[in-house]
This record gives C-alpha cells, sequence and structure tokens, in this order.
C-alpha cells in the first residue's frame, strides 16, 4: 500500500520532529519509552510501514493485566484491525482533509494530517459514543481546542457514522448554510460539543466538560452502580498553549484532579508565523508538572499508533490527576514540500501538492472517497454506539429501580427540565424591605434557587465575600469533594468563564453561574462571546456595576460595559434595581437555556421602589409609576438598576411641579426589543419625545431610546476614586440634573 | 525598640506561612540557603528580629569580590545603615499604610504591611532614581502588579521625597482629587511608572519595560558608554500570578532572556477568598523553571533583610534570564489578630487592631508620623537622585560628543519629539491605484513609518502574515537581536497588549504597535482598556475587521466590536476605507501619543475612493461626495471602512435617479466628536433627517447619528462561514439595501 518513498519521508520528517524538540524540552520528562515497558509483539499481524519497536502491538490482555483500566472498543479492535488497515483509515482521514480545504480552497489541512493517527485511534478505538445520537448522556466527550483543524473531527465524525456529517456536507465544508462550518460549532454540527477556534478556549471548555462528570459522578453513582462515567478527551496546539487561558484552566485542572480529562498535546513546532521557536520555547512538560499534571510524551505521534494507544492506557490509569499526552507531530505530515512549515497550516495545499501528496502517501482514489475496507470497519460503529446506549438505558433503569429519587434528579439534569413550581422559591419584596444592595439580593436569589435547581453550580473568580456567591447549604468543589457546589476558580476570570461554557454544554440541566467585578468581563469576554455564540446559558454575576463601587477608582469602574454587551448578539444584558427586579433577572436567566444572561449589580444599597416586579423585568423595559392618563405623559424619565431610584425620586419632584411623569426601568433592552410594537408603543408612545434616560456608565446606545429629541445622562469619561457618593456627585448623576434636563426636553 | 511578644508572633507566623508552604511546593526548587553560602557575620551591627543565622549581613564586598554585579545605593547604604534603622523604616512604611488605609476607611492594608521589607530594600537601597524628577530616563522602574497595595508605593514615594506624595496627599488616599487614589494611576502620581489594579496587567507592563530597556540598550549603548542602563522591579501577588496573562508575558520575557527584570512574588498565600489552597496549589517555582526563568526564594520575606539583599544580587548576576524571587511573606504582618488572614486583605484593620498592632510592633507614634531618624536617613535620596541624573547627563554629553547622531535620536525617544516633516513617508493613493485591502495598505504606512520614526517598533500575536505587521527593514526583536524591532509574540493577545503599554510608558518617544485579528480584542479587552485610561498611545492593528473575512466564521467575525469601542473613553476607534483614509489613519494614531488607537482594517481588496483624504479622516467624519447645493441634501449615507464604497455605489444610482445625495466617512466618530457644531452643521445639517447608514457590524450606537427618522443598516446576529461576498448578500449589506432604505427615508 505505501510506496518506499513515503517511508523514507515520513522516517526524515520524523527525525526532524524529535531532533527539533530535543533543544527545546531540556529534559525528557516522562516520555513512553522510559517509563512504560511494552511487552514484546503479541503475534498480531502488523504491516505496519515503521520497523521500529514501537510498532509491535502490545497486547491487551497482557497489558489489562497488569493495569486494569478501562478500555472498550479496543477490546473489538484488538481482535480484528490490522495496522494496514488503520494506517488506510488514517490516510482517509487526512485525505477527507485535504479534498474539503481544496474544495473550498479555504481552510486549515495542516493539523488534520498530522493529528489524524491520533484522532482516528480516539474515535475508532477508545471513545465511547452512539453517532447515531450524539447526545447520549454518558458519551465519552471530545473538544477539538485547535478548531481550525475541524476537518479532522468532520471526518471523524462522517466516519463514525453521525448524520450531521454526510459526503455532502464535506463537500460544501466553509460554504453558506453547510453543517461544516470553518471551525466547530455546537450550534451547526451535532457531535460537536462545544465551540472552538478562538485559541484556548476549547481546552477550557474540556476542563468544564470533565468537572461536570466528576461532579455528576460524585453526586449520583452508587457503590453498586457507575452511572455517570466517561471521559474528556481534548487536542490542542502549540497555539492554545500559549494562550493565558490554558494556563488558567491547566492550573485548577490539575488543582481539582481531573483524572479523567485526557488532552493531546499536538506538538508540531509550528504556528502561523513559522517555527514556534521564535516566540514560545519554554518547556511546557516542565509548565505542566508544576500545575499538577501527568505528563507523557509520544514521540512520533505520525506513525506511532501504539505509543499513542499505551500513552492514552497510561493516562487512564491515572486517576488523580489531568495528563496531558505531548504527541510530536509532522503539520501536513504527507504532503512532501510543505509538510511541517507554516505553509500548510491554513491554506489549501494546492492541486499540485495535492497531487504529490496522493503519490507519496500512496493514496489512489478520487477526492472524498472513503475505501470500501475503512468504511467497513468504522460502520460497527453504529451498531456499537447504540449497543453503547442500550446497555447504559438498561443500567439506568436498574439504578432508578434501586434510587428512584436521585434518578428522577439525575434525569432533570440530562434532560434539562427545571422542577414545577421553582419558581416559587423566588424571594419577594415590598418597598417596606429595607433598602439592600443587589449584590446582596442576588445571593438570596442563589441560595433559594439552590435548594430547587438540581443543576445550578459556580462560584466565583476569588471574590465570593464581594460578589456574594457562596451557596450556604454547600461546601466547596474540591478534589476530594466533588459532590459539592462552590467552585472556587481562583484569580482566573478567562478560564473561568469557558469553563462555565463547558459545563453547560455538558447537559441541558447543568446551570453554571459566575462571578467577578463587573468591570473584569473584560479579562473573559471571549469566553463570554462563546456563550452567546455557543448558546451556552451561564449566568455571569457581575457585581460592583459602576463608579457606585466607589473608592477603587477608574480601574475597577465599569463605564462602557453596559452598552459592549448590549451590542453582543444573543446575550441578555440585565440590570436590576432592587430586590423585585434581581428576582425577575434571575427568573429570566435561569429560563433561557441558549441565551447566556449577565446580571450587573451593585455593591452599594438600593431601595425596594414601588412597582418594580418580576413580571415587569420579563418584558426588558415597562412603567413602575406614572401619573399621566391617555399615554401622553409630559416626560418619559428611564434608568436601569442603581439609578432607577434616582429618577424614581426626580419623577416625584416634577409632579409636585405639575408635569406628569412615566418612570420608566429599561432593565434589559433585549428583552424589550423582544416586544410586540404594540406593548413598546404602550411604554414608549411615539408621540412623547421628551424622553430622559440616566445610568450610571457610558450613554452609548441610549440615542435610539431617548430619540434625538430626548437627552441621555451618564458617563463617557473615566470614573475616579472616592466614595461612591461623592464621584455620583461629581460625574452629575443626581436627582437635579434629571429635573433641570426633563425640563429642557419637555419645554 | 521591639517588644518580645511580637517577635514570638512573628516567628509563629513565620513558622506557620513556610510549613504551609512546604506541602505546597514539593521540591524545594532553588532557594536561598541551598545555593547560595552566605558569608559569616561581617561585623556590622545588628540589632535584628530573628536569631536565625540568615540574619547575618553579607559583607557587600565579599559578595561583590566572587560577583561582579551592580550596586549602587547599596554601597552607601552598607556603611552607615544599622538594622535598627531599617527596621524603623519598614515599620514607618507598614504604619503609613495601616494609617491612610484606617483614615479612608478603604483600601488594602495586608500587602503593605508583609511586603514593606522588600520595599525598603528596593527603594532604599537598591533602584537609583530621582525623586525630583520623575520622568529621569535613565531611571530604574518599579511596578506594583498587585496594585491593590498601592499604600506600600505611596508611602515608599512620599519617604523618597517625591513631590507627588506629601504628607496630606496621604492623608487623602482614596479620595475625591487626592493624587493617591485606590490603585497606582501614573497619570495622577508622577513616580507610578504604570496604571495598575486589574491583576496580572502590572507583570506584563514591567515585561514591556525591561523590553524596551533592552532594545534601547541594543541600539544606543557603545563599547565606552552604556547610556540606556536600568532595572525593572516588579511586585506581584497570588491573584497576578492565577491570572492567565501573567503566564503569557512570564514565557516571552523567559524566552527573550530579559535579564534586567527581577519580580518578586509575595507568596502571602492569602488571597480574598481565603487561604489560596482552595484554588491555587500550583507549584508556581517549577513553571518558571519551565518557562526560562532563575527562580529564587526568600523563605523569611518578614524580616529577612539579608535574605531579600542577597537574592537581588544574585538575580543581578544572573544577566540571561529574567529572576523571579519568591518571597513568602505574612500578609498583615505585625497585625496580632489578622496577620496571615484574608481580613486584612482589603479593609481597614479597625481602631482596635490598628491600637493592637502599635503595641505589636512597638510603635509610639502618632498615625502618618515618620519618624525622625527615618525622615532624615531617607532625605539623602533626593541629593543622590539629583546626582545621579547629573551624573547621568554628563555621560550623555560625552556621548553625544562622539555619537551625535544616536544622541539625536535617542533624545528624540526620550523626549517624544516626532521628526520634523515625518507625515510626508505617508502614501497617498488615487481612485486610479488598484483596489487592496486596507490590512495591506496599513503595512505599506508601517514600513513607510518605521523609517522615519525610530521608535516605532512592534508586532503580532502569531498573525503577522495575515495582519501585515512585518517590518521588512527589520529584523526580528530577539533574545541576540534585541536591537530589531519586530516583536514576535505568538499566541498571547492579552499580554501583547499590556507589554506595548509598558513599552509606551518607558519613554514618551516609543510608539509601540500590535496586532492580531479584530474580534480578538476580546482576548485583550483588559489591557487596551489600560491604554486608554493610562495614556498610553499604543497602535491596535485590528485586520479581518467584519463578516468580509470570510470562511472563518462566527468565532472569528467582529459584530459588536466597533460599537463595544466606540463606548470607551479616551481611545480613538478608526475604521479607514481606502488607501487615502489607512494613511489618515496612522497619521492620527502616530499624532495621539496619549489616546490609543485601534485600526479596524479589512482582509478583502477595496478601491481607492474619489474624495477620501489624510485630512478628512481627521475630522473623523467628512464628505467625500455630495451633488446637493445649500447644504441641504436629500438624503445623506453614511459608512465605515468597507462600506464607504457600497454606499458611494449607492450614492450613484441614486443620483442617477434625480436624487441630491450626500455621501459621508465616518472613519472615527470621537474625532468627529471633538469637531466644532459648526463643522458638524456642514457634514451632517440638523435639516436633513433622511439618513442612512451601512456598516457590517452592530447598528448599536449609529442611531445617535442617523436620528430616530434615519435607517441603520448592520449586522445585529452572529456571522457566517462562506466565502465573503455569500456573506454580504445573505446579511443584506449591499447596494440594494442602502437605496431602498434611502428611498423609505427620504421620500
Amino acid at each position: 500500500m505505501t510506496s518506499s518513498t513515503s517511508v523514507t519521508l515520513s522516517q526524515a520528517l520524523l527525525t526532524r520532529a524529535i531532533s527539533h524538540h530535543g533543544s527545546n524540552s531540556t529534559s525528557d520528562r516522562v516520555s513512553l519509552s522510559a517509563t512504560l515497558t511494552l511487552p514484546s509483539f503479541a503475534g498480531l499481524k502488523s504491516t505496519s510501514l515503521s520497523s521500529s519497536p514501537s510498532s509491535s502491538r502490545p497486547s491487551r490482555r497482557r497489558l489489562g493485566a497488569n493495569r486494569p483500566v478501562r478500555a472498550a472498543a479496543v477490546e473489538t479492535l484488538d481482535k480484528t484491525t490490522e495496522t494496514s488497515l488503520v494506517e488506510k483509515s488514517v490516510n482517509t482521514i487526512r485525505f477527507l482533509a485535504i479534498d474539503a480545504v481544496e474544495k473550498a480552497n479555504s481552510g486549515h489541512p495542516g493539523l488534520p494530517m498530522g493529528c489524524a493517527p491520533m484522532g482516528h485511534i480516539l474515535y475508532d478505538e477508545i471513545m465511547r459514543y452512539n453517532p447515531k445520537n450524539p447526545y447520549w448522556f454518558n458519551r465519552d466527550r471530545f473538544v477539538l481546542s485547535a478548531g481550525h483543524g475541524c476537518m479532522l473531527q468532520y471526518a471523524l465524525l462522517h466516519l463514525a457514522g453521525y448524520d450531521s456529517v454526510k459526503e455532502e456536507d464535506l463537500k460544501s465544508f466553509r460554504q453558506w448554510g453547510s453543517k461544516t462550518p470553518g471551525h466547530p460549532e455546537n450550534f451547526e454540527t451535532p457531535g460537536v460539543e462545544v465551540t472552538t477556534g478562538p485559541l484556548g478556549q476549547g481546552i477550557a471548555n474540556a476542563v468544564g466538560l470533565a468537572l461536570a462528570e466528576k461532579h455528576l459522578a460524585a453526586r449520583y453513582n452508587k457503590p453498586d452502580s457507575e452511572i455517570v462515567d466517561h471521559y474528556t478527551y481534548c487536542i490542542l496546539g502549540d497555539g492554545c498553549q500559549m494562550e493565558g487561558i490554558s494556563n488558567e484552566v491547566a492550573s485548577l485542572a490539575g488543582h481539582w484532579g481531573l483524572g479523567k480529562l485526557i488532552a493531546f498535546y499536538d506538538d508540531n513546532h509550528i504556528s502561523i508565523d513559522g517555527d514556534t521557536e521564535i516566540a514560545f520555547t519554554e518547556s511546557v512538560d516542565t509548565r505542566f508538572e508544576g500545575l499538577g499534571w501527568h505528563v507523557i510524551w509520544v514521540k512520533n505521534g505520525n506513525t506511532g499508533y501504539d505509543e499513542i494507544r499505551a500513552a492514552i492506557k497510561e493516562a487512564k490509569a491515572v486517576t488523580d490527576k489531568p495528563t496531558l499526552i505531548k504527541v510530536t507531530t509532522t503539520i501536513g505530515f504527507g504532503s512532501p514540500n510543505k509538510a511541517n512549515s507554516y505553509s500548510v497550516h491554513g491554506a489549501a495545499l494546492g492541486s499540485k501538492e495535492v497531487d504529490a501528496t496522493r503519490k507519496n502517501l500512496g493514496w489512489p482514489y478520487e477526492p472524498f472517497h472513503v475505501p470500501d475496507d475503512v468504511k467497513s470497519h468504522w460502520s460497527r460503529h453504529t451498531t456499537e454506539g447504540a449497543a453503547l446506549e442500550a446497555e447504559w438505558n438498561a443500567k439506568f433503569a436498574e439504578y432508578e429501580k434501586k434510587y428512584a429519587e436521585e434518578a428522577a434528579e439525575l434525569n432533570s439534569i440530562i434532560k434539562g427540565e427545571l422542577p414545577a413550581g421553582w419558581e416559587k422559591a423566588l424571594p419577594t419584596y415590598t418597598p417596606e424591605t429595607p433598602a439592600d444592595a443587589t449584590r446582596n439580593l442576588s445571593q438570596a436569589n442563589l441560595n433559594a434557587l439552590s435548594k430547587v435547581l438540581p443543576g445550578l453550580i459556580g462560584g466565583s473568580a476569588d471574590l465570593a465575600s464581594s460578589n456574594m456567591t457562596l451557596l450556604k447549604s454547600f461546601g466547596d468543589f474540591q478534589k476530594n469533594t466533588p459532590e459539592e457546589r462552590n467552585v472556587r476558580f481562583g484569580v482566573r476570570e478567562h478560564g473561568m468563564g469557558a469553563i462555565c461554557n463547558g459545563i453547560a454544554l455538558h447537559s441541558p440541566g447543568l446551570i453554571p453561574y459566575c462571578a467577578t467585578f463587573f468591570v473584569f468581563t473584560d479579562y473573559m469576554r471571549a469566553a463570554i462571546r462563546i456563550s452567546a455564540l455557543s448558546e451556552a446559558g451561564v449566568i455571569y454575576v457581575m457585581t460592583h456595576d459602576s463608579i457606585g463601587l466607589g473608592e477603587d477608582g477608574p480601574t475597577h469602574q465599569p463605564i462602557e460595559h453596559l452598552a459592549s454587551f448590549r451590542a453582543m448578539p444573543n446575550i441578555l444584558m440585565l440590570r436590576p434595581a432592587d430586590g423585585n427586579e434581581t428576582a425577575g433577572a434571575y427568573r429570566v436567566a435561569v429560563l433561557n437555556r441558549k441565551r447566556p444572561s449577565i446580571l450587573a449589580l451593585s455593591r452599594q444599597k438600593l431601595p425596594n421602589l414601588p412597582g418594580t416586579s418580576i413580571e415587569g423585568v420579563e418584558k426588558g423595559g415597562y412603567t413602575i409609576s406614572d401619573n399621566s392618563s391617555g399615554n401622553k405623559p409630559d416626560v418619559i424619565l428611564m434608568a436601569t438598576g442603581s439609578e432607577l431610584e434616582i429618577v424614581a425620586k426626580a419623577g416625584d419632584e416634577l409632579r409636585k411641579e405639575g408635569k406628569t411623569v412615566r418612570v420608566v426601568s429599561f432593565v434589559s433592552w433585549e428583552l424589550f426589543d423582544d416586544q410586540s410594537d404594540a406593548y413598546k408603543e404602550s411604554v414608549l408612545p411615539a408621540a412623547v419625545t421628551a424622553r430622559v434616560s440616566l445610568e450610571a456608565g457610558s450613554t452609548f446606545g441610549w440615542h435610539k431610546i431617548v430619540g434625538s429629541k430626548g437627552k441621555a445622562i451618564g458617563i463617557d469619561k473615566f470614573g475616579a476614586s472616592a466614595p461612591a457618593g461623592k464621584i455620583y456627585k461629581g460625574y452629575g448623576i443626581t436627582v437635579e440634573a434629571v429635573v433641570v434636563a426633563a425640563k429642557e426636553v419637555s419645554s
């Protein structure tokens, strides 16, 4: 099957890759050859390319005898698959990627060509999934953190029998309306767990998926039934490794001891700007050891199938630490002129090089062809996957009989069904209720909800006592107490957001929340955007939401943040004004499982205002008081959050002077936009152009609401360090300013 | 001076701190005691608290004989300062912090109390600066990355004699209009180099400052004159260490071998949520070794003055690597009931505990009192600092005589003077110039400017060949070629931005630029905000600025990003439409040294349009074509960047149908806002309400410009993966849509 040319080439490339890395990583760390003695040739027929000792296949049984680790599909495989067929399958993956990128004349062939061996082993030999039900709860999760290499995953989903990636989908790679977009998108392609592409997000999502598994396993597994039991696999590249977010989450994964997280580091030494030597010479191995991971080095990721297999077995045997398998590969493996260079990273090979690669790898087939023996080999996953799910279903039925309550609860998490009447847990308030900060009111809501929502889990980036996010009925989620629900993220906002995306997308009934100061959404914005894009209903609890935080000063005072999220698609930006509105914000946030919510909450105390309501919040904008008739007030005053109190007072002043005034709470612009035109007219009649808005933040965007004749009062410069009251006054966020403006616009 | 109680207490705390850390850091790494043999007691009088061997002072001369490292102020000190006075000074720092926080009833006393010893040694013994000229070019730089501990720095600046922090400033800590805001702000307090508080930013700024030093030293130093020669010191805490950005920049600092960067890690094991054990159990030492740093552990940061001194000497002796000095301290050292707990981190001690701490540390003085001997001891820095600067000025005068050209260039960097006529280097274009992508036009500008602006330096986050940012006349800034100007940041956007802030704030004439895809500003937003707040004129070269990037899909397509930056204070968001506008954008960006600029640039080719101009860009919004008279067009069409071509075509269509149409380029909203009302009226006459805007991004904010009767066409959902033309059509960003809207609004 393989020409001698290709052997020579691949060996040459391999030598280059290894020698290159030798200079990079000074200490060899846990290389496989050093730590794992491979059993000798076990009599299986081998037609492997390589003649190196590592090509001899370990007998599963012998390895298994030493290390009783779970290995599912491998069991079948060991009996049937020859290495020649493995290679053929691996080359099928390579050429599906090459051909799709070529047809689109756009995309990234390099990674799929280099990672095809580990991809094949994962999807064909290791992972447990049911291609006909991509949402089977107990499936192993796979995340391609290096999302640009998505053709790897599409090829694997195609071979595995997922209906989402048929041949025509491969042929419409990166085209309008296709199921195979330019980066993996969970909302487009069933079988894709999360949305990746922005580097480092995927490994963070994987940490979230693994956290979710560990948490649910701890809560629901019984000595006689491991009903929650899957691995999370991830492939990340040099780019992911350079991003700060990956270090944040790797530190947490090590801290939490996520033993069922197995990450493959595609160590190909090439990024867009060329050799990683120009910007990335750290020892990744040493760093990950410092982070508490088990680290394995597979030196030959191009053809060392057994090395990869053995590494996975070793990783599974280490149950108290996550494992990083550094797999040294050649980017664009098989391309005679472009392999191991940046030119194969992000552009089609070009027809000439495609031909050369076909020749080099001995691939006589037409584009997009899957050879019959490969097809036939992979076809078993449909039946095996169905069997795996059926087996689990039977197990769950048994579990249900013995543990009815737990089963019902777990089922609600699996299906994303909220318990009947959960909203009754939301606290309500009257104007007589003492004033309180909405961050404290938020805590009351979180604690109330934690008792009725089994899937509520979350925490803060080291500000639990400021963000007020601790669930008092629960302890800390930690390595040895994973059944608990208070997650301690440390000062890692970006990782926190992306981990929550992973939790949210693990099971529809998991409702992750996370918290920091509102201004520090700047640190996690990339993760928040992925929440919105990937329809992950994370609840962002963002306190200290304005200059009202006072003395910490402008580095800590959000100004443009409300506007910046109002401009972001598919996200709900909520800024409640008091107790009822905070409860309303939580009602909205819990119900919106496919739209993340950001709650901007005050540090300072706010009174409970007459007229606010949960129902009002659900409309986004609503009248809290009005002394006009016929939908024709002299002036409409509007505000959000902590400034609603101020415009309410201004309204009272103006009414004393004989004006008719409507006061509107604009708690969520997005929800208001969703209302009918008739409703909008009832709140903001077109005929009333005398409108004043007040918000302790940028006025940017308010002019759409106040109109050309209205006035937006806000803060269009940075804040200041001083007691809050002083800043409000100094910046003109006052009753007086609203009264003056109202008279101006209504005169 | 010190009561026996305090000895016992501090020793107990120390034992706790060390034993605690023993369990955290399994391998002790380079602890001082293991690697550095301290000389025996050298005869200097010592009244140190501790009786441990490490309290004996090493003779500077003996150490110096072995390791010829530069030590300036220490030389004087060794002859004169007794340890009792050092301790008194250290306690002065502690109490200035305690008293200021107490008076403000707000702030963070814990860090200053724990870090006072290293702070004292740095400012009194090690650093070279001139308090009466905080901007002296060759000063050592200090960055408090753990910015919440700013009272440490204010106390030090006060003792050192900086005019910016007088006693009354300490007394108005965190008050309206004071020079001592709640976090260090370079624009408020001369002597503060950068603005910190958001964690991790400061260490990144420090890397930028050290990069600037290494770069300028390589360019301007001569064998007979080291005219550029200073250290960069930084204190960072556990919080900084957890943030991803710090890992990004530490990886780069190791890669670049920034030997004159010395970072103190205040290892106090406490963060806001309590003991760092709950979220931060990695081995920081191991990680930093993996990142290529020299790591030293000072086990007794509370009273081990000699350990700290020796660590700094060792760090200076290692010239090819940055050094991390892990200094184990007790947060809130000296407070009998609150030390070593989160309660001392971020709140005033309370009068009772302040009294107890006074008693415990034997401090009989009134609040804010600086004992005479301490005052007298520090007073020498005024004269010594002046002498240091004078000495350097003399050296520079010599240098100038020998190397006139280099001196002139360096001087322009020091003073921030742009060379006369630099603007002539900007390329100009005519409508006949072939269409090109603005990212390519940007490259032409960067390359032209690099020849006339000696301070231009920058690069991309691993997208140089996509962002088009390589300076062709220069090589790569690397460890062994630091004189070059192409910086390879790797895939580290956040670190990149913050490093550029450090470069910009090193010298007024350094003009850093950095680049990635526009959507990935999400990764670096916190750093960009600090650019804006701290008046760092960084140029952000952000390409692939819309759905026009095509196949990479929604994860890579900015939507809300223009709006999100237009809402941010003190930043210029520029989206040029063609060659002349790109040149105009660079003119603006270069001239605005205290306001960062973001250039949003296209991946796709754009024609050079009639009517665009550099002068137009400087107005922010201007008419590029108009067939009306009397400032009364039937309709005004507006756009930015790649959509200007589309509205220009729509204008032509409408004119064919007999309409009078004005076409306006709105390249920078902020610049337009800066114009006179008369100018604004000349572009957007109030009487003309028929206005249509087009932008391939969120419509958020456009309504202020198009008014209640106008129409904003844009994209208020996420993008899609497909060829660019297909997406433009599918999303209605077309000539037809503009024509229809124009007719609607003008009918």
